[in-house]
């Protein structure tokens, strides 16, 4: 394989409810400053990850769509999913194009709109990350199945309350740094554990919002990345990808990610390295309850610890072992298919030293986690500067 | 990059209705028949292609999900979209991760069910593949979509009814050789002419059906494949693939797809062949009109001339430019994120000699033709005997 890197990134300008913008209008933003940034003449290929745009905004065929509306109305373009582990997937098929030989120079997107439906409609579209028969049909949601996540850490490990608003605290903290996040405010334990409660023990601070929003990539071989670009070459050093069961009642123990050990274990042994060789770290907490079981999955923390180590600060810009210091989902938004590719974004970006108030000093090596569903996919990505 | 070869294919038994059945079913029937061909004792990977299961089955996150029922439920799988060519660009991107030698045996299938919702629905979801905003939205129905292409075509080419008529015909006496079709039924050009009006000039016999269905294709390096089976290795020998404008209203000439005959100038690069040295086609006649205009893109007869070529026989299986010896999507059915897929597995069952009653003779190498909406995407793949 050849080595690849990451040579370009950008996004639309900030992630929020979007109502003056379309699908297509927040792709081209992002895939326009991904491509300034880069400074790339031409695309060879491109793939946008979505997670269902058919039923949030009636399109499907974005591979086309966004080609046309980029005007690179001839180029090889591919939309991937994998539910909210769609970003991710993206990067990691161009990384496959580009690793292979096959082409050179391919943008990954991710990319959702969706503002444009009802609550209800967006709670139904992303029911279909679930089993749908067995579990969305059946009156289960996504808050409802990582409560449910929730209640057995706090009754296996004695996670509380206060634990898991600790992470959307830390996570606001970091978001009221990033010019791109949808909520850029400072939040105390006090007003997670006081506002509604959406699904016992996740109150609606626990949960990440709704968002449209969008963000790019773009790779290319590593030595031609060195060529072209002046900025620090950010090589892609392991990709991991693993599924999991896609019932959460068909795990063993629904306190552990299966999915996302699995893929933690093949990225390290690809990059050559682990835990302790990593910086900072971008995770997917949809959910308070999920950046708990993620860093005990990545192996960063003892199983059952997670929340002990949220509280004691070991997981904030300043700790040792510095989790979503973007905002996250919870502060940045989770527009659902871009949110793995804003994980690429926001740690290229540290790994520059371009990212602002929010930079981790001496950011060399970074690993980002981005998960489908309760779990039933996750990809993560090690990267590194040349 | 590595070579690659399909080490083994399968369908569900049969495409058609298949009320008794689910989404998942039929992909576990194809999967499990391409593991059985191909004698693999597991896989290292997966891609699903699907144009909408969200719309048509309320379910996303499908790569968790036939990981799960195919009993392989930590398999890294992942689903790309690109409407009607969904299932080619799977079986692209197997290519791809075993070209680069990221992993080695990868399973691509396509699967869609189409018949769990009403016809309305139907026309509404595959209408997502068009610019929705700007075709779909406005009453453009697929059908309407390519009844313009074909009078564009009857009036620059002088192309006539019966000479749409006549590619339905020649599908249908193919399809009636294979066990898998939907219709297995001898049409007439009178019958064709006779039937119902869908869209001027497109009657309902001009039109593919609403399909369900699935299909599976392995890949693997090559070397490997010709010490795994006994069977004889099929070479992926080149893939091309493109896009055009979304909106049949933006392109310079709706009777051409440039999206085709750019894939395929590509495919032809990459296999260093030319038309002259193929034995046999699968394109994507999802109309009538598209096996001719895709006939013509494909540079198998002058612009203006396929209508006459069909008529004359040149396109039937004993012809000297076979297209469609599986019947086509005409009569094998076109569950829209399959039909690609179901291209390569009908390709290589042909250049191992093992198409039955439809066999070409002395089939050594095959071009398949997968395309998007009206064109707005298409993939083109060139097998061979190695």
């Amino acid at each position: 394989m050849r080595d690849v890197a990451i040579i370009g990134v950008g996004t639309n300008p900030k992630w929020g409810e979007l109502w003056g913008q379309s699908l297509r209008d927040i792709f081209v933003e992002a895939a326009l400053a991904a491509i300034d940034d880069a400074g790339v003449d031409h695309l060879d290929g491109m793939y946008v990850g979505c997670m269902s745009s058919g039923i949030f905004t009636g399109q499907e065929h974005l591979g086309s769509l966004f080609a046309d509306y980029l005007g690179q109305k001839h180029l090889p373009a591919t939309r991937v999913e994998s539910a909210c582990a769609s970003g991710g997937l993206a990067v990691k098929s161009a990384f496959l194009e580009v690793a292979s030989g096959y082409r050179d120079i391919v943008l990954a997107a991710g990319v959702e709109k969706m503002t444009d439906v009802s609550g209800a409609q967006a709670t139904y579209a992303l029911g279909t990350a679930s089993d749908s028969e067995y579990e969305g049909y059946h009156g289960a949601t996504f808050p409802g199945l990582y409560a449910m996540m929730a209640k057995a850490h706090m009754a296996r490990y004695g996670t509380t309350p206060e634990m898991l608003a600790s992470v959307a605290v830390k996570n606001h903290a970091n978001g009221a740094l990033n010019p791109v996040a949808q909520y850029q405010s400072l939040i105390t334990v006090e007003q997670v554990l006081g506002s509604v409660m959406i699904a016992d023990p996740l109150h609606i601070l626990d949960c990440s919002p709704i968002t449209d929003g969008a963000a790019a990539v773009i790779v290319c071989p590593l030595e031609m990345a060195k060529k072209i670009s002046k900025k620090p070459a950010v090589k892609i050093a392991g990709i991991g990808h693993a599924t999991d069961t896609m019932q959460l009642a068909h795990r063993a123990d629904v306190t552990w990610l299966e999915s996302t050990a699995r893929a933690a274990e093949s990225a390290f042994k690809m990059a050559g390295v682990s835990q302790k060789d990593i910086d900072l770290f971008e995770v997917h907490d949809c959910f308070t309850i999920a950046e708990l079981a993620v860093i005990e999955a990545l192996g960063l923390v003892d199983r059952g610890k997670a929340g002990e180590a949220t509280m004691k600060g070991r997981t904030a810009r300043g700790g040792d072992i510095p989790v979503n210091a973007s905002g996250g989902l919870k502060s940045k938004g989770h527009p659902v298919g871009a949110t793995g590719a804003m994980q690429i974004v926001e740690l290229t970006r540290q790994l520059r030293g371009e990212a602002g108030k929010r930079q981790i000093a001496k950011a060399r090596r970074a690993l980002a986690q981005n998960m489908g569903g309760t779990g039933g996919s996750a990809v993560v990505h090690i990267l590194e500067v040349a």
